[in-house]
């Protein structure tokens, strides 16, 4: 008999839950979930007969403690800087830890006591990071073991609607979080490396300077830089490779409308726009061009952003009501991404049936005697349904399996970990498979040695 | 007798000083110059029998407290977070405070206090804000005795080079703090408002919306929107008037060249540039822009941006050596804006016999009688040596006026105040054009009702 204790029932626990619940019989594994709110935790886990749901709050030692100390392995769903605390607790019950997080420096620093305790503290194990992870590290370990140097490595994934569901001239929903999706790419400049050089592109380049990638059965992606991939260089052991480059995707042609929002500034988030509250979406759009007596707001724009009448940019903001003499339901002044976020809100909602879809894609270039080689790989997911989302499916499946496998002895490590060792990734990218959570691997016949990015 | 203590003797202090001395027999002064550096203080009043300079460290209220209890009058020269401490002694030693800063809440929330101890503390009276205020106010306090009702106010200030030492394709050197010139106008977006509606302009656009202005006498100008325009409603008592828009003056085509940087992200503050220790000026641009094996960075920065082989933005660019194969001296990675800050200053440097200019130009229209009027009003002040500079006489002078007025009792005010009162600002208006600080106010025939910004 194990015992697991989940922390969070949210959206993206419920692939993991249901792993869990049709797993209990032949596994032997008491389930416990506890949430802020206790139906969400019950409705989880509404059929199974050894698993339990309830009230939690987590943040209180004393409610967690007992909970963590009957455990065999914590799943911690909780926001990201919350973990530490409860791997605090974990290492005093020896208690096993999961999260999907990225893991933190302070997360770091519990390596030597996690040890002592005999404890694993895996993280970064749902889809981005986690997938992209174990994915990426069969392929790059399996080229280290031919021989072969690392020269290009490139990966993207997307959180978008899938195929069936994709009805509107965006080719996007809302899957997932949507003030992320308007504050995506905000901060500091996107950097990478690109053939040893540096580079880097600020905000109010980062959605022109877009790669296009084909998916076969899939069509045509495009992926914009994330924050920082240079990190990622120590992360999988690549600390010369010449270019390291990962990405955003999002459906051909989405990039280049959203970039009007970022040239306006309606998505900025750090001042609230005077007079919004009573602000039509006309209004708003406005307030970022010049005043003109005569011109039109749909003429005034056209002509600050160089569109031209007939362009499919322009059909793609009348879709949105961006032009419409709207108002809408503010009951006090907001910022710009606020406003802009409840406009698409209205528009790139989920309809019942709708479906979303996780694409990932990695590039790899390698030099093996003399030669260079390339090797793509990428995999698809669509979601079931709203609640077995591909999203769910792709962040809870590969946490759902890892406990699987430290629960029965298959994995034996202690320590704080991530899953890029072929002890781990090999077994739980094996049976992804069985969810049809599949990386299609290919060699190109010629390779393609720096992409214009 | 009367007693004076100026805190801070740095290059904005020098005029004051030399008012001071000059006209401290006369008026029977002492005045005492606390700084860090007490070889500065010293220097700044070294010909003048009644002063004395010495080495003070204002932030220790038992240093300043017996000066400022001694003293009839502060001049706070500090930087603008320090002076509530100041004025908090001040008030307890009954002693009369003046600033050049913007005041503060803090500093506001200090009204009653310094009333009930018959203490005046006047801010805001230097150049920008100050002969800003003064020269402003007289103009709308004329057209409202008139019985006229403000349609249009707009105000540019700019800290320039002198015309006679005006000899590179930018038109611009480093008259007051690079720094704060490479960061102009980043945070959040402009806001102003045009025939009452709300205008926002975020920084990627900020040097593309500029509005040009002819100064007879001095050519062109071109102005881009200050941060926060609105505030000045309340401040000049404008709560309705449907247009007020603040900005900053460069020489004409300044502003285009520069938004180079601002696309390129070479602006940017928030983030170290990860090799930038070891990188030519070259290699610094060529971080902004696509990897390419074949094409040259200043071709690949032309087709980034789309700048023509023969336009003069590039001849700029050219003769700032931003293309050249030389490293700088950093001891360590630096954010772009540091880097490029230093590249400027290289170019950007004052020569010896180097003069600096204040331009400031105000644009008034009003309606009387069911018709448009329009004023303008200029000043245009250059700088005599790399000491008495415009800067240091336009933010000096109006201070020491004010304070010999408050000593001789023509200002009579207690509390927190700021110059935009006629009985301070007509005498003080009338006594900078002795030193050259003169107003031109002109009607304009035919009123322009709104500009294109």
């Amino acid at each position: 008999m194990k015992n697991i204790l989940v922390i969070g029932a949210g959206l993206s626990a419920s692939s993991m839950l249901r792993y869990f619940c049709q797993n209990a019989e032949k596994e032997e594994w008491n389930i416990k979930v506890g949430d802020q709110n206790a139906d969400l935790a019950k409705s989880k886990v509404a059929n199974c007969s050894r698993a339990e749901g309830f009230a939690l709050n987590a943040l209180d030692p004393k409610e967690r403690g007992p909970l963590i100390e009957w455990a065999d392995i914590v799943i911690s769903m909780l926001p990201a800087r919350f973990h530490v605390e409860v791997a605090v607790d974990c290492i005093r019950y020896k208690t096993n830890l999961i999260t999907p997080s990225y893991i933190s420096k302070e997360m770091k620093a519990l390596q030597e006591e996690a040890e002592k305790a005999g404890v694993l503290i895996m993280n970064e194990i749902g889809v981005d990071p986690g997938i992209d992870h174990m994915s990426a590290k069969k392929v790059l370990d399996d080229i280290e073991a031919m021989g072969g140097s690392m020269h290009i490595f490139e990966s993207f994934t997307g959180g978008l609607i899938a195929p069936e569901s994709d009805n509107n001239p965006w080719n996007y929903k809302f899957t997932w979080n949507p003030r992320n999706v308007v504050l995506a790419g905000q901060g500091s400049a996107a950097k990478f490396i690109q053939e040893g050089k540096y580079k880097y592109i600020p905000y109010n380049k980062l959605f022109r300077r877009t790669e296009i990638i084909n998916i076969e059965g899939y069509g045509d992606f495009e992926g914009y830089a994330n924050r920082d991939s240079l990190k990622y260089r120590a992360k999988y052991g690549l600390e010369d490779i010449p270019t390291i480059y990962r990405g955003t995707f999002r459906r051909k042609g989405f990039s280049k409308a959203w970039d009007v929002f970022v040239q306006l500034g309606a998505t900025d988030d750090s001042y609230v726009l005077e007079g919004s509250k009573d602000m039509t979406k006309r209004d708003f759009i406005n307030s970022f061009l010049r005043y003109n007596e005569h011109d039109s707001v749909e003429l005034k724009l056209r002509h600050y952003l160089q569109i031209d009448h007939d362009d499919i940019i322009f059909d793609k903001l009348v879709w949105l009501g961006v032009f419409d003499e709207v108002k809408m339901d503010f009951t006090e002044d907001v910022t710009p991404a606020k406003f802009l976020q409840a406009i698409l809100e209205e528009k790139w909602q989920l309809e019942p049936e709708d479906k979303d879809m996780i694409v990932m894609w990695h590039k790899f270039v390698y030099k093996l005697n003399g030669e260079f080689h390339e090797i793509n790989s990428h995999m698809v997911a669509i979601g079931e349904d709203q609640t077995y989302t591909a999203m769910s499916n792709t962040v809870g499946l590969p946490a759902a399996i890892c406990t699987k496998m430290i629960l029965n002895g298959t994995i034996k490590l202690t320590g704080v970990h991530l899953p890029i060792i072929k002890e781990i990734y090999d077994p739980i990218l094996a049976e992804l498979e069985e969810y049809g959570i599949v990386f299609q691997e290919k060699e190109i016949s010629e390779p393609i040695l720096y992409a214009e990015v």
